[in-house]
Parts: structure tokens; sequence; C-alpha cells
């Protein structure tokens, strides 16, 4: 047991505080470890370190508690505890966790000043839809095929080579979606992310040809407002994807400005040449010519204002809740040219003006931190804080896979240790409130299926994970249907409605759902705070906690046997899921498990004194 | 022994590319540790990463080496190696080390395209002076004292208490440095780092009234003429010091605007009232009143082109060599707003077009990594790279001492395991070129002398660390006369010249020269690459590697013996400095101290195969 800290309300008396704001910071140490001396927090207003002493709260259930005032002097103010023990040594806790000496800014743990996501960020549950293979409504047998497609049946395998990659038309529609929603209630998801929804050249339609309306394909823009009220009158909530960094090579201004250098729409791409015809693209992908931010004219249609895409879509008739921003890592970034945070601002900005309500989601598959200090992006869509280090833990040796991009050949191996090391490492970098709402992902429309390459019994493990770390657990359609798919092409699957009967198919549904459900009935999974009790190579104990519950967890790859310390969790668990044993030993709590497996109980929650 | 790479020429083609030129970059893998199946390299243009195979240069010394591109298409590009060993393991490795899974981006290498720092940066070595407490010549007698001068003679103890604090007035000047420039010419240093020589109203000029005239009670601007032209007619480098967060509330600008909201100085402050009466400064203090920088006129006269202070005085008659900027880390920088990036990139811009042959270093006394990405500061003046964990390896236990305004009590014990890990952690974050330019300072003007609290036997190694690590090599005017000092204040003390030849004061001054001799006489010293090949508690080994040569160090703080593997470094060394044994055990070499002790010797350079 060691001291701890995190961004949850047991510590901090304020999610959303306002420049000139006080907030009281707090943090417990275990009287096992050793009694405090003194405990100070430093904050680093405009960037020089501060320090205040803390005050102990007194002790409760085994732990100190002490805390202290950080000052809300800027927009992103970082924080961490140094702990003198009465032994005489120092102890530095930040985000990464406690240090015998001087640790990283970039570790504070940090308080931010911005204007806060949704309240409802923290606690929703992700259910991602590629809009071409979900569901088929009978009206799209009706309508012309696009000229890019190749038409394909809903049944026909998914064609990861050339020329069919990305051009098979399966025809799902948004229509297809709404008929669906009943199984999407029962499995208790409360956020849909649709992929791109305008015309475009591709089955993926990340290469749009207008961000003003509806692929006519899809059932055109009355189709979404008909998916939205549907979704909304079951307390769904529903968010887009726009393409920051680029559009189709087919897109109406891009069509403009080519060989147009006196277009209005010129000054909306880099040209390599004078006649505009040579440019700038997503990694020399011609398709996909890379916008240049610094035209205000391009700002004023696409991000910026009452006028723009992203202000349009939020507003009635269409209500989307949100966006997730397709290569939010690149945008804005060329050779000597960075315009990012700029871009993610600005278009904050606009959806606070239009809907504060709504939530703003970056892409950044790889390490994210630095863009998300909370000036623009809410939370990100990465694979390194969870997807790819959960993958590492609950693949079977060996696996071929191109693993992300990453040349290592087959699925790099770790423990459960280098499990929590690398989620620790990656997310130590996010302020609390960007990591409640960062997706964990086991798999996405540009990866593998998890599933794949998973151990015997590994899903429920990692799905468990997903559901309940810090974070939005996230569904990609049909993994609950128990797809596989080799890469991000092969994944996109047709969902296969008609063997949601078939009892390996519902199990995992019920699977699903089960986790799904005790994700949204706890509090304390749903913003609580979020601490390791036992790591090792093969299972992981952590418990969410607030001061109305918690919830004690345990994922397991294989059979093992914990015994948690006297104190390390207070009070009998009562079980909520899953089949690991649980008896008291002593003081403490045993935990065995059979095999891979993953295991919820309740518990008390947490007393602090005052 | 671990796979290396850092910085220097060993490694990389380039240390000063432009942007689209690609440059080379190499890595050497024990085959101790284990045969590389695979070596790629990471990079991440536009801030996506991308992925090139190296290829097999060949073995050399036990040594396999590895060459791969890196193409310069931002102004700071990452890069990091992924190497996958034959046993199926993979490791990557950055500027922090060798990790089993992925690391932080903030930790990658990094190759720089913006314009480099001068050549001199790398090679030379400071000395630090405090105008007031150096030396006194003939024509200070004649002068009128200053207003706020408490007068004091040369040999009255320093006050650390208030009022005499910060003005006491030893009637030092910069003719009185012209005076003593044989003994620093001994000493070997070639860097004259003067602290402000601006009038202003307190012994430290950290108040500026003026920047645009030397203070009469120095010389005035005549004297600094003849200062320069002395040293430079040396050999010598001499840089100032500038303000750029605050100036002194009795500066003509800040009189100008003082309830005056229509002067044209107003914009220059932050005001918190409509009558210009109440204003923002630094901490708190009056005297010392933040400069507003989004006022045009105030960058244009102190930054911004040819007119303004940073580049009047580097031009005849004046010609400094560079600046040593204040407070950097807080310039630009209050509550929502950070300018702080504007104002370095427009100093150095300025500067590269007066004279590009000059430096910038920037104060940033905690962790300096994020403003240090090349744009703007050459290097840091910084404790968290070196002084304060030099400070704990080497201080004696329980030293009571505010320890840079830490709230430690004492200073914090470490052993030489931490000592390093701390090095690495902070200086992970920095490009190679700013590492080189940074200060490895054992105190300064701010800080306790280190001999304060050092362990007997303490101050060779500590210097001997600062003298051959990567970093800029800093005396603090007096170390090298064995002074101590309880804190900044008390460690200003006016050099005692006449104790120069007292047998302990002249073996330190030989011990300083000494080390300064090792350090300008050895290439691998001067910007050759740093790789450690023991550590422990009380020895550290690490060797200083070229093509032409290398330098193998020792740092002991106790009795110890260490036996190095074979080909942890090759060939016979051959003494330079210090007193450690050394014996060619088998294919290796065994290292034995007999106490606190810094020793030296040379090893053939390094063969890379091509």
């Amino acid at each position: 047991m060691l001291p701890h800290h995190d961004g949850s309300p047991l510590y901090v008396s304020d999610q959303a505080p306002r420049p000139g704001d006080t907030v009281r910071v707090r943090v417990r140490v275990p009287e096992a470890w050793g009694a405090a001396a003194s405990v100070h927090v430093r904050s680093t207003p405009d960037r020089e370190p501060r320090f205040h002493e803390a005050r102990p709260l007194g002790a409760s259930d085994g732990w100190q508690w002490w805390e202290a005032e950080v000052e809300i002097l800027n927009p992103a103010n970082g924080y961490r505890f140094l702990i003198s023990r009465a032994d005489g040594s120092h102890w530095w806790l930040n985000a990464a966790g406690l240090f015998p000496f001087e640790t990283l800014d970039a570790e504070d743990f940090t308080l931010l000043s911005y204007p806060a996501p949704p309240e409802w960020a923290a606690a929703t549950v992700m259910y991602q839809i590629f809009p071409d293979r979900f569901g088929r409504s009978p009206a799209a047998a009706l309508r012309e095929t696009p000229a890019w497609a190749v038409p394909a049946a809903w049944g026909d395998p998914v064609a990861t080579g050339q020329p069919a990659r990305s051009h098979q038309f399966y025809g799902g529609d948004l229509d297809g979606i709404v008929a669906h929603l009943d199984h999407l209630e029962r499995l208790g998801v409360t956020l849909l992310y649709l992929t791109p929804v305008f015309p475009a050249g591709s089955s993926h339609r990340y290469d749009a040809e207008s961000f003003d309306r509806v692929d006519p394909a899809l059932g055109g823009d009355a189709a979404l407002v008909r998916l939205v009220e549907a979704a909304h009158a079951r307390g769904f909530k529903v968010i887009g994807d726009l393409t920051s960094n680029h559009s189709g090579n087919r897109h109406e201004w891009f069509r403009a400005a080519l060989h147009t250098p006196d277009a209005a729409e010129s000054a909306f791409y880099y040209w390599l040449d004078e006649q505009n015809e040579r440019y700038a693209s997503w990694l020399d992908v011609p398709e996909l010519p890379k916008f240049n931010w610094s035209s205000t004219e391009l700002r004023r249609r696409f991000i910026d204002g009452p006028g723009s895409v992203v202000a349009r879509w939020l507003r009635a008739p269409f209500h989307l809740d949100g966006w997730r921003i397709d290569v939010a890592n690149m945008t804005g970034r060329l050779q000597g040219e960075d315009l990012n945070a700029l871009v993610r601002q600005t278009i904050r900005r606009t959806m606070i003006a239009e809907n504060p309500n709504t939530i703003l989601l970056g892409e950044s598959t790889n390490d994210a931190s630095a863009d998300f200090q909370g000036d623009g992006w809410h939370g990100a869509m990465t694979y390194t804080t969870f997807t790819r280090p959960v993958w590492s833990w609950l693949s079977k040796p060996g696996s071929p896979s191109s693993f992300f991009g990453l040349p290592y050949g087959t699925i790099p191996q770790t423990d459960g240790r280098e499990f929590v090391d690398a989620h620790l490492r990656f997310t130590a970098g996010y302020p609390w409130r960007t990591r409640l709402a960062t997706m964990n992902a086991l798999d996405t429309h540009d990866t593998p299926r998890f599933r794949t390459h998973a151990i015997d019994g590994g899903v429920p493990v990692a799905f468990g994970l997903s559901a309940t770390l810090p974070g939005i657990p996230v569904v990609f359609a049909g993994d609950e249907f128990g797809l596989i798919g080799i890469d991000g092409e092969g994944s996109r699957t047709p969902m296969p409605w008609d063997t949601a009967d078939e009892p390996e198919v519902a199990a995992t549904i019920d699977l699903y759902a089960a986790l799904i459900h005790l994700r949204t009935a706890h509090a304390a999974l749903n913003g609580g705070g979020m601490r390791w009790v036992h790591v090792g190579a093969d299972v992981l104990v952590y418990v969410r906690e607030c001061a109305e519950e918690s919830v004690l967890l345990v994922a397991a790859r294989a059979a093992g046997a914990v015994t948690l310390p006297a104190g390390a969790v207070v009070g009998e668990p009562t079980r909520l899921l899953g089949d690991a044993a649980v008896s008291m030993v002593g003081g403490g709590i045993r935990v065995e498990t059979a095999g891979p497996s993953f295991t919820a109980w309740a518990l008390p929650g947490v007393d602090v004194p005052d």
C-alpha cells in the first residue's frame, strides 16, 4: 500500500474550477507505509513552483488524510505532493506514482479551468458504428448505388485486398441503425459514435466530398434526423466524425481550387506548385489533400462560428451531441507550421457557443498527452493508454499481426506488471477529466478485432477492463457478436444479426451487456477514484472508489491467488459479477481465480475524516 | 552493457541539419547483450509515427552497429529505436534509456532544424561573476555611492538579513574584473557570465532602472567596452544578463507608466486598476513589475530588431557574446496568457540578425524541458538536471538547507543510482545540443555554495562531474577559493584575492584549473558521446567518446572497486588526472577508489564499421 491521490471527488473538491478559485486537494497515506511528518503540495503558477503545507484531516480505516489548497491561476494547473515521512525520507507523489526524488512537470496531476467536458462524458458507454456495415433498411434497395461502389451482399466476406478494399458497398444506412436500437438498448450503451456519414468515394467515407449533407446512400439528411431523434428518445447520445486534417480530393472545396489558384478555396490546401496541381496530402495519399488552417475562410466555413460545419450539425434539426475528429494529431501540422492548437481550440469554442453539453474527441493513436491538456479535445481516441497494453497482456504468444502499424511482426507480449506500467506511463500525462473522457477501446474500425488473437477466455477480461478503468468503454459494433478481423479493413464486417440467437453469440452479447450494466449502475465506476491494490504477472486487482460506494475488481489471465494486505480495501465484499473466489483472511481479503476471469464486488464507500 | 545512442557525431551524421535534409542515425548493440534481428527507427513527421528499417554496418570491438535515416521534416524531429532481438524480445531505446514496451514521445531523441547554437557553446567553460563582489578598481573609490547602497568594506561579512540584505555595496566594478583576467586565464575558463550591469536599486541589479546604460557605479558603458575588449583579447567570450520577466519599479519605462494610463509605456506592464496604480509583479514583489509582452512597442524597444536592447549590446562598441535571461520560465506567462514562445523566439531571431555566433541561455530552475526544444533558448540555467542531484549525492547527511526553496528541511540524500536516474530523467526531455549548452552548475548567485554542505573530499568529485558531463561547466566566482555560503545572498562573497596563496586555497584553485584544462583539452569532452558503464551507490563510471579519442571517468564518493565487463570500453587506459587505481583484468578493466575521488583516463577513439 502506498500514498494515493487521483483527480476524483474523494481527493479534489471541485471537478470544474474557474480561474481564481481555490481547490482543496487531499492525499491519503497508509499508516502501514509509515506516518507522514509533513505533506506539502507543489503547484506552478505561471510556471514557477509554489509550496503550500497540507494539514492533517485525521485517520480513518488505517489511512491518514491530508488536505491543502491549490490556487487556480492558469488554465492548466499542475500539482504534486511532497510527503516527508517521520523516518526522514521524502517522497514525491505525481500522476505516474511515488518517487524518492524529483519528478517531471509533465507527470504532475492537473486541474483545469477551461470549460469542462459535459458531465455525461465520464459516465457514458460508447458504441462505434461503421454505417455501411451495421444495418440495411428496406429503403436501401431502392437507392442508386454510388459510382465508387463494388456492391456486396450482406453475407459476403470483406475484401481486404485491392481493388475492392474500402470500396465494397454493403448498403447499410442510417435507418438500418434505427431498426436495431433495441439491441443497443439491451446492451446498455449510451453513446453512438458514427464514422463519417458525408458523401465520399469509399466505404469508410473519410474522403469527404462535402460536409454539408449526409450521403444519399445512407438516407440523406432526413435519415440522420430520424436516427438522432430515435436515439435521443431512448436516452442515447449520438456523435459524428469529421476529418480536420484533410478532405477527399473530390470535395467541392478541393475541386474548386484544383488548377484554379484564384479560387477562394485555393487557400484551403497546401499547393506545391503555382498551377494548383500538386498538393500536400495525408501520408502522400493523393485522395486526401491536407487542409491549410491558416485560411480564415476555411476556418469560417468549417470550424469557426455558427455558420460552420462544426456548428451546423449540432443544431436543429440534426442535434448531434459532439464530434470525433479524425487524424487530430496531424491536423494543422506540416513541416514548419503547427496550427493544431488554433484548430482544436476553435472547434471547441464553436461547439460551446452552439451547445456546451457536447463532447469533442480527438484521434491521436500514439502518445497523445501533449495535445490533450484540456484546451480543446475532451478526450482521446488513442491506442497507447489501453488498447495496445491490453493486447500485449491478453493475446496469444506469437500471434502474427501488424499490431497497429508497429514493425514487431507479432504481437509483443507483456505481463500484468508491464500492462499497468504502460497504462500508467501513458495516462500520467493526462489531466484526470481528460482521462475520464478518453476511449478505452479494445479495437476500432482501424484495427484488427481484439478477439482474433485473444487468449482463450481473454475477451471478458479485456472488456471488463474497458468497462471499469477510468475512461469511456467502447464496443466496436460486432465485437459483442464475437466477430474477428485481421486488420482494420477486415474488421468492418457487416453485422451478423441472424446469429444473435446462437448460444455462443447470445452468451457473448450477454457478457457485454452485463459488464456495461455493471459500469452504468455504479457511481464509483463513472468518475470514482482509481487505485491499484495488487499488480502481478497474471492477476490485477484494483478498486474504484467514491464516498457512497466502492467497487473491487479482479482481472486475471490465469489461475492465481492473491491476499490483499489488511486495510488495502475496507469492508466485506458483495459479489456483483464474475466467478473469482473471495474470502476474508485475518484483516485482509483473499482472492482466487481458476483461470482467465473478470470479477467485481461491491464494497462500502470511503470514509474521509473531516 | 546495453544498446546505446546519443546525439553526438558518432551516432548522428549532422549536428545542424536544415529542413528537408536526411540525417543518418546509428545505434550500437553489444553482442554480449544479444544479437539484434532487426532495428527500426521511428520518427514522427507532422506528429504521426513513421518507421524506417536500419541496415547493419557490421561489428567492431564487440558491438554491432546499425544505421538508418531520419528525414528532417519539422523544426523538432523526435526519433527512437526499436531493437528486435533474435530471442524474439523487442526493446525501445530513447533518451531515457532502454524499455521493454512503448515509451513517451517526450523522451524521444530529437534532431533540430532551427538555426544551431554557436559551435563554441559545446566547448566552453563558464565563469559567473557578480560584479559588485569580484574586483574593485582604484577608480571605484572616486565614484559616488548609489543612493540605495549600504557601503561595505571588502572584508566585511555578507549580511543575509534585512535591511542590508541585497543592499550592501562593496564597490566592485568592471575594471576590477579586467584586473583579474590573469586569474581567469590561469583557471582556463572561456566564457564570462556577468549578472546584470544596468543601473538598479540593489546589489544584484535584477531590478533594472534602465537597459540603456551600464551602471556608473560599475564604471559605465566605457568600462564594459574595456572589459569585453580585454576579455576578447584573451579569447574569452562575455555574456550579459537580462530580465525579460520584469523590470525594476524604478525603471524609466515603469515610472513613465505609473499613474499614467495614457503613457506609451502603459502597455508594457499589467495594471490591476484603471489608474495604473496596482500592477502584477514577480512573486508579488512590488519592486519587480512584470512585463506585458503583448505590447508590440515593448518588444520593439526591448527584444525585437536592431533597435532593441537585445541587439544593441551585441554590437560595437560593446560586442557581448550573448545573453543569460532571468526568470525565463515565467516570462510572458500570467494567468490565462502565455507569450513565452513569442518572447524567446523573438530574442533569438534578433540575436541571429545581429550576430549568429552568440549564445542565449534561459533561467528555468526546475523542470525546463518543455520550453527548451530549440526554438529560442540554446540551453538552460536549471537545477534539476545536475545541481540538485549532485548535492543529494555528495552532501553530508542531515545538512540543514533551504535546498533551492524546496521544503525538505535538510538536503535530501540519494545514492549514485538515484543521481544518475534523476540526471537521466531530467535530461531526457532535452535535444542533444540543448543538453550540451545547458549549465552544469554546482551553485550560483542564487543558491548556497556547494562546498558548504559537501562531504569531505566531495568538491573534486562534484566539479569533476560538472567539467565532464555533457553541458557547460560553471564556476561561480569564489568557488575556486573554497568559499562557502548558506544561501544565495550569503554566497555573494567578495572575492578573497589575498588568500590565493594560502596552501589550501591554492590547492583548490589548482584543482579547478586541472579539471577545466582536462575539459578543454579533450574533444571527447566537448560534444562527444556520453555512456554510463557502471552505476553504483558510491562509484560511477562513464565514458565520453568520439572517433578520435575517448575519456574514461570515475566519480567516487567512497572507497570501492568496480570491474567493467569486457568490451564496455576498448583499449588500455592512460591516466590524465586523479588517483583511482586501474588494472586490466581478463578482457575488462578494474577500477579501485580509496575514497572520494575523481579520475580520468584517455582511451582510443571509437571504431565505427562502415
